[in-house]
């Protein structure tokens, strides 16, 4: 019974860098914190991009990874005129799971500002839960290996 | 030849009250402009449903009235712990086009902070161009010439 | 050493009803994981306005409840025409920390569509932290307690 | 009275490029008008920068760049999983005004998706309307010649 083993997944975190808009400010001066959330899900997408199973391609076969839980612990404010990294990794990919974690941090020095997981199941058009097609899981899979591979210096071009 | 000439639609204003979430305003303490978008969307989406046209239905049957522009002018600030009210009305409707425009204004005293319009076409499921639905259009009407009545103290029950 | 006891927080549930924003949904075609986020931070602003001391107050004074951590859990998706219910509670009150918990129901049959929690430290106008003032605190025991009693129906007025 | 006079400002184009967010996207299954808006400051905000006036060196001198109007105009929608670029222009630069302009493309062949304008005054700390600092104001003008003379070529290092 191998379907309900959890797979072990490499580390294969991926970066991804923004500035700060104006508009993701709050009268406190500082980024307002539903800001990450949606840096969150900015980070997720990058991820899968690099990990070749764009996202937009599992939305388009009729697919989406509905949320499930978003968990946020925020160490230290942001503003306007800074830049964050977004540092992005699968940690969980089960047949009909997935979890993310994320670390935001600040461009310059590196220290973690937040950080927080997303979980996710898999639902079809209807919006109904379903199995991760095994295309789209088996290119999650290969993808990690991937990044993984990438970031010990032992990539395949 | 009907279908071009414009209808004279009666003056109908509805008017929505809102308290300013903590999540529109940006660094410099007071709301955002991009908030006022929101809540031109707000006002017409309250204004259809005072004219017992919800958009809501206008969307399950399939349609949608796409913005093709917006326009606002800022007057005066507002902040957090403010209440500020959106007067909308339907200011234009031909077979297909829609124009709506929206005050915004203080609570308290009623003053002008924002003035604004939109433009509208219909669009079908597939995102193409189409004429509204005579059905919507007449319940459009019919929405307008009702809520005129009802602010000329006439309205029937 | 009482400063480090826990009070103990009467239940005191405080019901915001929304109409859902046409631009809080997403091309999933219900409304976007971090609206509920927004929402949470619009029902303890409801609380705080209903226990009497309102967080425009807090802000006036110079202090803020920055936002420490996020957890949200989502059972079923809800839509644009839907209009949900957000239960906000104050679960926990120290010198220093504020917890709030949160429900969001939706209006029609009130079942719950998702769950939360977001924990909050007190900051001065520096961003630096600080121990709550004594009278917010008690304003906010107080206005606890007072709400509690009207779920009891034992309100004074 | 030379102060009064309306300078003319070198066609100075800035091309900022941005993957559309899920976030951005509503239930129609493409991008939000109220998303372009906050475009348009992400272009504005890239505008000053290039041109060596970043605005957190404007917000930090206590002064902002008030938003007095928006107008957008939508010739054709985007979707998640597109990418596009905001071209912004500095188009109006008085003591006490100043306009940008910007067109919204699509980044794989360039084709206009909406164009549109935002308007603005100079306000100090206070919220009050003021002159735009001398210094302010020299800076965009010289950044204005120098990304001009670098869209000429003739760009210095």
């Amino acid at each position: 019974m191998m379907h309900s083993t959890e797979i072990s997944i490499p580390d294969s975190p991926v970066t991804t860098t923004l500035d700060i808009r104006f508009a993701e400010t709050d009268q406190m001066g500082v980024v307002h914190h539903s800001s990450y959330v949606i840096w969150f899900e900015v980070g997720r997408v990058a991820w899968m991009k690099a990990a070749l199973m764009p996202y937009a391609e599992v939305a388009d076969s009729g697919y989406n990874f509905a949320v499930t839980a978003i968990h946020a612990s925020y160490r230290a404010s942001c503003r306007f005129g800074d830049t964050v990294q977004i540092v992005t990794r699968l940690t969980k990919l089960r047949s009909r799971q997935i979890e993310f974690s994320y670390e935001v941090r600040h461009n310059t020095d590196q220290r973690v500002l937040a950080t927080g997981s997303s979980e996710h199941i898999c639902v079809d058009s209807a919006g109904k839960m379903t199995k991760i097609p095994q295309t789209i899981y088996d290119r999650l899979c290969a993808g990690a290996e991937q990044l993984a591979a990438i970031g010990r210096g032992v990539a395949k071009s």
